[in-house]
C-alpha cells in the first residue's frame, strides 16, 4: 500500500485589482493531509486535527478531488485519508483550496505522477466548486503551484504563474465575524462604469509587471480595488480608517482576502509585518472585534510531499 | 544656434484588451523632425514632405509640446521646426504622437536633455490633447519611449515600459474610409458587465505578462478585446471575416489600432506578416476600399536623434 504526506499552503485570492482572475501562495501555514491508496473502491476520511470537519464525506472538498483524479485516470481504488489541517474554515486564506489542492498533488504522487501541474490545479477546483459553487482557479492555482498566479482566463484554463520578490510578507487579519461569500457577492453590482474598468485593469497590468519586475512598490501602487472593494467594505468594521492607520505605518496596500472579510497588507520585510498584523488586531478589538493575525512570506512553494 | 535632427516612431494604441492603457512602438516608419533654437520668442514651423500639415501653427500638435517644454523650464526661446512628417493623419499607427514626441524629444536634446523621459512623454502627451481632446499617453508614450508600454495610471502618470520580443511583426491596415475618433468613443458603453470587465483585466493579465515572457503565443492568445470591439467593430466592413482569415494564415491575433479604422495583426516572422498583409489588402479590395500596407517590426526603440 502506497502512502504519501503531502501538504498544500494557505492563499490570498483576488490581490486587489485581480479580482477573480489573481491569488498568491504563503508560506508555513497550510494542510497537511497522509493519504494511501489500496485495492477497493471508496475514501475513507479521518480527522486529526482541532479544525472540525464534516463527519460525511461528501460534504468533504476532499471528496469530489479524489474522484475527478480517479475518473480522469480509469482506474478504481480506495482511498484514505488522514486530515491534519491548520487553516480554519472562513479565515479568508484558502482553507478550502489548500486541503483541495493537497488531495490532487497527493494523488498524483500516489499514482506515479500521470497528470501536469495544470491539471492538479483542475482537479483541486473540484473542491472549490463544492465549497463555493464555482470552480474557480485563484485560491486552487497557487495552492497546487506556489508564486502569484494569474487565471487569464478559463475556457480553456489558462495559468500563467508569476515569480514573486524575495523579503515579502502578507500580513492577514481574521476578524471573528461571519460573511458568507454568498452574501460577499450579493452586493456586487452586475454593470459597472467603463471608466471604473479602465482603471482597474490599468491597475492589473502594473500588479503583474510589479511581480516580473520584483518592485514591491509598483505592487502596493497597483494592488488597488476600486470595483468590489467600495461595495464589499461595509462589512468590515472600520476598513477606511484601517486602511489608512497601515498605509501610514508603512504597509505597501491593504485589501479584502476573497471575498472577506479577512483582510491583508504587504510589507517588504517580516518584521514591519508583524507590526502591521498587531495594529490589524487592537484596530478590531477597539471595534469590540477578536480576531487572528497570520504573518506569513509570499512564497513561490506550493504543494509538496513532507 | 544649436540644431538637432529627431526621429520618433509609429505606434499601435489600445493592443486589444489594453483599451485605454497599453500602446507599442514600431520601427522604420515614422516623423522626423529638424529643430533649432535661437534668441527670442515664437515658433516657425515649415513643411517639407508630402502630408499636409495645418499653416496656422496653432494647429499643429508640434506647438504645444514646444510651449509646455519652454514654460517648464523658465526660458524663452525661438524655435524652427522643419517637419519631414512620414505617417499621414488618420492612418492608425500614432500619426499626432510621433509628431509630438520627435518635438519633445528635440526639445530636450536641444537644452542639454533637462527632463527625465517621463516628463517628456507629458510634454508629448500636450500635442495629443490638441490632436485628440485629452492628453493622453498610450500612443505617446511608446513614441517617446520605445516598446511596449503600459499606462496604469494619470494621477500621477505611472508608465511602465515593457520589454518586446525579437523578430516580432505587425501588419497594419489603413483602410481609406473616415471614422472620426468622435464617432468611435460614441458607439461605447458608459457600463459594462462585470463578467465582461473580468475577462478583460484577465487578458490584459496575460498580455503583460506575455510580453516579460517574451511569449508571442501568449501575447496573441491575450490580446482580445471584448469590451470596445463589438461595438467598433461595425466601422469597418467585413471585420469578422477579415480576422477569420487572419487567424486561419496564422495571425497571432487582430486587433482594431486605436479607435480605428486601422486594422493591425501580429506575426511571429516577416515574411508572415507580409503575407497576412496582402490579405489585409485584397480583403478591402473585395469589399470596395482601397487601403495602406504598413509591414513594420515591434521595436523597443523610441525616439531618437539621427
Amino acid at each position: 500500500m502506497k502512502k504519501v504526506t503531502v501538504f498544500a499552503p494557505a492563499t490570498i485570492a483576488n490581490l486587489g485589482c485581480g479580482f477573480d482572475v489573481m491569488g498568491m501562495a504563503l508560506d508555513e501555514v497550510g494542510d497537511i493531509l497522509e493519504m494511501s491508496a489500496e485495492e477497493g473502491d471508496g475514501i475513507s476520511i479521518v480527522n486529526s486535527c482541532e479544525v472540525p470537519l464534516p463527519n460525511d464525506i461528501e460534504k468533504n472538498v476532499i471528496t469530489p478531488v479524489i474522484r475527478s483524479f480517479l475518473a480522469k485516470l480509469g482506474r478504481n481504488a480506495h482511498i484514505n485519508v488522514d486530515v491534519k489541517k491548520k487553516i480554519f474554515p472562513g479565515s479568508g486564506i484558502g482553507s478550502s483550496a489548500a486541503s483541495s489542492a493537497a488531495a490532487a498533488y497527493g494523488m498524483n504522487e500516489l499514482f506515479e505522477r500521470p497528470f501536469s501541474v495544470e491539471e492538479l490545479v483542475e482537479f483541486a477546483m473540484e473542491g472549490e466548486r463544492l465549497a463555493c459553487g464555482s470552480a474557480h482557479a485563484d485560491n486552487a492555482a497557487p495552492a497546487v503551484m506556489g508564486g502569484a498566479i494569474l487565471v487569464r482566463g478559463y475556457n480553456p484554463l489558462d495559468i500563467i504563474q508569476l515569480p514573486v520578490p524575495d523579503n515579502f510578507y502578507c500580513s492577514v487579519v481574521h476578524p471573528h465575524i461571519v460573511v458568507t461569500t454568498k452574501e460577499s457577492r450579493s452586493v456586487l453590482p452586475n454593470q459597472i462604469p467603463l471608466s471604473t474598468a479602465i482603471t482597474q485593469w490599468g491597475n492589473l497590468g502594473g500588479l503583474v509587471a510589479g511581480f516580473y519586475k520584483s518592485d514591491v512598490k509598483l505592487i502596493g501602487r497597483a494592488m488597488k480595488e476600486v470595483v468590489a472593494e467600495p461595495h464589499r467594505k461595509q462589512f468590515i468594521p472600520g476598513f477606511d480608517a484601517l486602511k489608512e492607520k497601515l498605509l501610514a505605518e508603512g504597509a505597501l496596500c491593504m485589501n479584502i482576502s476573497g471575498s472577506g472579510p479577512s483582510v491583508f497588507a504587504l510589507s517588504e520585510d517580516k518584521k514591519a509585518a508583524e507590526k502591521i498584523g498587531e495594529i490589524m488586531k487592537l484596530h478590531l478589538k477597539e471595534q469590540g472585534i477578536d480576531s487572528n493575525i497570520y504573518v506569513m512570506k509570499v512564497s513561490d512553494k506550493g504543494a509538496k510531499t513532507i
